[in-house]
C-alpha cells in the first residue's frame, strides 16, 4: 500500500481522488471482440466482463494469471445477544480449517489456481457489542482498515475478498441499514440459518444498534466504526487499496457487500472496479446489490461467505478471458461475417 | 449405443422404458454433505448439482474426469427464406473453425479439459424447406438420430451437447411451437441478430411451417422429422442414448432445448438426467426451460450456441464436485456444528 492511514481524514482524502479505469484498453478489446468468430454480443456478459477487466488491468487482452483471495476473520461482541446458530468459537475453528485446507474456499481456490491468504484479526479480542457501545474505537477501526489495505498483494490481476466471523450478517445488516436506510427487517436474514424467534431477536438487536448509534453513524466511517467489525473494516481497506492500484475486485456476498457500501457511500464511483460474483440467498444481499447498482454474475442460492460465491464466479471470468484471448477472427478463420454475407 | 433404431417404433419402445437414477448414491452424498464444514444448504445449487450427478453417475462422490462435448452441425433449407443474418455457408466455415480450434467452444473445452468432437451431418445436403415440404424423410431423420446416439462416448462422466447450423433458431422455434403450443411469435427471437422486418419475416416463415404441418406433426417424432433438422435429430438421439446409459447431460441453449422437448414430449421424465447449463438471450429459451421444468445454472445473456453456455456452466459443476469431494467434515476439522454449539 501507498502508506498507512493515520486517521479517518487520511481515508477521506484518499477516497476523494480515486483513479478511473483506462479507456484505451477496453476500446481495443471491443475492437478485437467485434472481429472474433461469433455474432457481436453473442457471448453476453462474458464480453462485458472482458471489457471491465481490460479497463482496470489496463491491458487490451486481460489476464487471470495472478488471482488472490483474501479471507478476513474476526469476532463480534454482538454474538452475546444470540444472533447466530453457531457458537462464536467457530470463527477460530474455521480459521484452522482454512489453514489445513478443509473448507469450501480451499477447494475452490485450488480449482482455479488462486492464491489464498487467511488473515485473522485479533480473534481473541471481539469487538464491543454494538447494542451497548461502538463496536470499535477509531484506532481499532483504523488498524483493521490498514491490515486490509496492507494485505493486497503487490502484483495481482484480480482480487477476491471473503470473510469468516460468527455474527457478521447481523453486523452487515446493521451497517447497511445505517448507510442505505430502510428498516432492520429489510436487511436482516437467516444468515447461517436462524429462523422464527431467533430471527425476530436478530431484528430486534439490529434495531437496538441503529437506535443507539443512529445520528452518530451518519458518516460512513463512523457507521463502520460503531456498527461494523474488524473483517468489514479490513475488506473496506482492501477494496480502497485495490482501487488505488487499479486492481479489479470480484465481490462475494452480503458481508463483503456491506463493506463495499461504506466505500460507495463515501464516493459514488467507489465500487466501479468491482464485479459482483454472485447474489446470495441472504435476502439483504439482493437489495444491497440493487442499491450499489451491481448485477451479479451468479444466482445459485449460496450463503456460505468465505469468498465461496466469488470463487465460483471465477469460472465465468476464466471463460470470458479464454474466449477473448483465444478465439480466431473472421479473417483468420475464413468465416463470412454478416456484413460480407449480405 | 445398444443398437441402431430401425424405425420410429423402435424409438418409441426405447423411450417407454427409461432408467431411473440411482437412489442410494445421492442418499450417501446427502449424508456426507451434512457433515461438511459449512451450514447445511449453504452451498445452494452446488449441493443439488452434486446429488444430481451422484444419482445418474451412480457414485456417492461424483467425478468429472471424462467430460465430452459433442457439436452437431447441419444445414437447413429454410435459410432460403432469409431467416438468418448470416449466409448458410457459415455452417461449413464454422466447422472448419471448430477443427482448427478457433471458436469459443474450443477455448472453453480447453479451459475445462473436456473432449470436443465435431460431427457435421451432410452439410452439402440441407434439409428441405419446411414451408413447402417435410424437412426430412423418416430415413433421413433416423440416420441423424442414430448418428447422435452413436456419438455418445463409451465412458463418460458428463455429456454436453451443442450445435451449429445457420437458420436453426427458426427450426427450433417451429419445433417448440409444434410440441408445446403457443404462437410462432412466442418462440421466434433474433437468433444471431435479426430484427425489424427480418424478424417479422422469420415469424411468418414459422407460421407457414406450422400451418403446413400442423396436424401431421402431432406426434413428437413426426414434428422432429417435419420441422426439425439433422442436428436437432442427432441431439435428440444423443440425449436418449445418454439416458439409456445413465450419463448426466448438461444442456446448452434454445436449439438443444428444442431437441430435448422432443424427448420430454414422448416421456415426461425424459430429461430427468439433464441440467440446464444456462438460459440464453433468445427469448424462447426461457419459455422453453419453464415448460420443461428446468432451472438454468447461469443467466449471462449468451446466445452463441455451440455448447458455449453449457461449457461456461462447467465452472459451476467443477466447483460443486470439488467442494463435495474435498471438504473436511466437522469431526475431521474439529469445528463445532450448530447442534453441538447450542
Amino acid at each position: 500500500m501507498d502508506s498507512e492511514f493515520k486517521n479517518f481524514d487520511d481515508i477521506r482524502k484518499a477516497v476523494a481522488r480515486l483513479p478511473s479505469p483506462d479507456s484505451a484498453a477496453p476500446s481495443v478489446a471491443r475492437g478485437r471482440d467485434a472481429t472474433l468468430t461469433k455474432p457481436t454480443g453473442s457471448l453476453g456478459r462474458l464480453e462485458s466482463v472482458v471489457f471491465h477487466l481490460a479497463g482496470w488491468q489496463r491491458r487490451a487482452i486481460p489476464k487471470l494469471d495472478a488471482i488472490h483471495i483474501l479471507i478476513f476473520a474476526a469476532n463480534h461482541g454482538v454474538t452475546a445477544q444470540g444472533v447466530s446458530a453457531f457458537p462464536a468459537e467457530v470463527t477460530t475453528q474455521m480459521v484452522a480449517n482454512f489453514r489445513r485446507g478443509g473448507a469450501a474456499i480451499n477447494q475452490l481456490a485450488r480449482l482455479h489456481d488462486a492464491a489464498l491468504t487467511i488473515i485473522p484479526l485479533e480473534l481473541e479480542r471481539p469487538t464491543a457489542d454494538f447494542t451497548s457501545a461502538p463496536a470499535m474505537s477509531e484506532a481499532e477501526c483504523l488498524a483493521a482498515i490498514n491490515a486490509g489495505a496492507g494485505a493486497v498483494p503487490e502484483s495481482c490481476d484480480l482480487l477476491l475478498l471473503g470473510e469468516m466471523g460468527i455474527g457478521n450478517t447481523t453486523v452487515a445488516a446493521a451497517l447497511t441499514a445505517s448507510l442505505l436506510g430502510g428498516n432492520a427487517k429489510d436487511w436482516v436474514g437467516p444468515g447461517t440459518g436462524v429462523g422464527g424467534a431467533a430471527l425476530a431477536n436478530k431484528i430486534r438487536v439490529v434495531e437496538q444498534g441503529l437506535r443507539l448509534h443512529g445520528d452518530s453513524a451518519r458518516d460512513p466511517l463512523e457507521a463502520l466504526r460503531r456498527l461494523g467489525g474488524r473483517e468489514l473494516a479490513a475488506m473496506f481497506g482492501a477494496l480502497l487499496e485495490a482501487r488505488r492500484r487499479s486492481v479489479p475486485v470480484l465481490l462475494d456476498g452480503f458481508v463483503v457487500g456491506a463493506a463495499g457500501a461504506v466505500l460507495a457511500s463515501l464516493n459514488a464511483t467507489g465500487l466501479d472496479h468491482c464485479l459482483a460474483g454472485h447474489v446470495s440467498a441472504e435476502p439483504g444481499h439482493r437489495r444491497l446489490l440493487e442499491a450499489l447498482g451491481q448485477s451479479p454474475l451468479l444466482d445459485l442460492g449460496m450463503r456460505l461467505g468465505e469468498a465461496s460465491g466469488a470463487a465460483t464466479a471465477l469460472g465465468v471470468l476464466r471463460a470470458a478471458v479464454a474466449c477473448h484471448a483465444g478465439m480466431a477472427t473472421f479473417a483468420e478463420a475464413g468465416v463470412s461475417d454478416r456484413d460480407q454475407g449480405r
